[in-house]
């Protein structure tokens, strides 16, 4: 089953911009009358039937739609720190489009030795992983922001959970923090740092404002691979 | 802490490789009486002091020998259809390292696209990731076998899991049959099928040689990644 995205729905109809238009017609050589399948990005599928099989500007009309097609039972923002070497940023957005998340939010550490991020291809990455995996709704990558300024706007209603190692703090297993919480359908919001870790100040900051400080076991993981793990749990905790 | 690997680990002497004597003293440019530490690959840690550093064959003095360097309580063999494009199977070995899998067996299933596969690179790659996650036993990568070969030689004390969708039955999520079994300490195996997934004839012998059917969850994964989201559920099952 191969997806196209529109962000261009109207009630009946489905417009497809030029490089899906190219790919559904001169790719995949659809022809008029073809039923060919549509996501909005947003979690809907459209079942529609192509009317106008044109490589620059192709046309479709919905037969059926589908909501939460894919969908995931929970609410999960990731929010991670760029890590220096950009594949491996992109490698998470990926496998975490697969498994299941909502949005991810790269935040820049004091220690984060990326400072900058451009969003556009982690974008392109995360659409062509929803289609791929076959989810209506694609995960939006936020523009970044400073960690401390990320902390701060977080919605008091949401789960925040910190992983960092603090001192003076005994942290909990992810794995019991999800047990109870997973199901209760606030939304989760898991804050992972730099190479560098955060800062103190970075983490104490999240401590006052209510972030619960967690570990992901014993294993000495990258920052790509806790933030993966981290989703992971989520995902597994929701079955 | 940067480890060396040896495996040429006397009483108390170390001798360290070509490329690892090369890394160390042209590299990082340690010098005779430095503290250094070498891993064995079985799980134990050396502290070492340097007593020839010479950058074609270097030879260390063991201080102390720490066991179980980085060890996960549970012993899990994933065995894992090559995947078409190679980097996606180098970075299941490399993320699998770093969360914890003890043994990668690459196996061929009658649907595999890829039929052959070299596994020098993907035992470099362990290495180089436990080195990386700091753990003394590196995971070891296995010769290619045929699916079939596969189970009928799997252990029968082992716990055996198989993600395939049978039609005639229902598969247990793998986070309920994990519950209870991962503190059991019998030993863990996983067969993940290929993007063609198992051919019904593979999937019948492994329930008859008592392969449990289980399911990642609703989200549709590719091979790597389900495979590294069954390590991900046997490591925080194992918290």
């Amino acid at each position: 089953m191969e997806l196209f995205f529109s962000d261009d729905i109207q009630d009946a109809q489905v417009r497809l911009d030029p490089d899906e238009s190219a790919h559904c017609v001169r790719v995949l050589r659809h022809r008029e009358g073809d039923e060919i399948f549509v996501i909005d990005g947003r979690g809907t599928l459209c079942r529609c039937v192509l009317e106008l099989a044109d490589a620059k500007g192709a046309w479709a009309r919905v037969l059926e739609r589908t909501h939460g097609f894919g969908a995931h039972p929970y609410h999960l923002t990731m929010a991670v720190c760029p890590t220096k070497n950009l594949d491996r940023y992109e490698w998470f957005v990926e496998k975490a489009t697969e498994i299941g998340v909502d949005v991810v939010a790269p935040v820049i550490g004091e220690r984060s030795e990326r400072k900058v991020l451009k969003t556009e291809r982690l974008r392109r990455l995360a659409l062509s992983a929803a289609k791929q995996s076959l989810k209506g709704a694609v995960p939006q990558v936020a523009e970044p922001v400073a960690v401390r300024d990320f902390i701060l706007s977080a919605p008091a209603e949401a789960l925040k959970f910190i992983c960092y190692c603090f001192d003076d703090v005994e942290r909990i297993p992810i794995t019991s923090v999800l047990r109870p919480d997973a199901a209760a359908g606030r939304p989760i919001m898991i804050l992972i740092g730099p190479e560098g870790d955060f800062s103190p100040e970075e983490a104490a900051l999240a401590r006052e404002h209510g972030w619960v400080p967690v570990q992901l076991g014993p294993s000495r993981l990258r920052t790509e691979t806790a933030a993966l793990t981290a989703v992971t749990a989520v995902y597994l905790f929701s079955l």
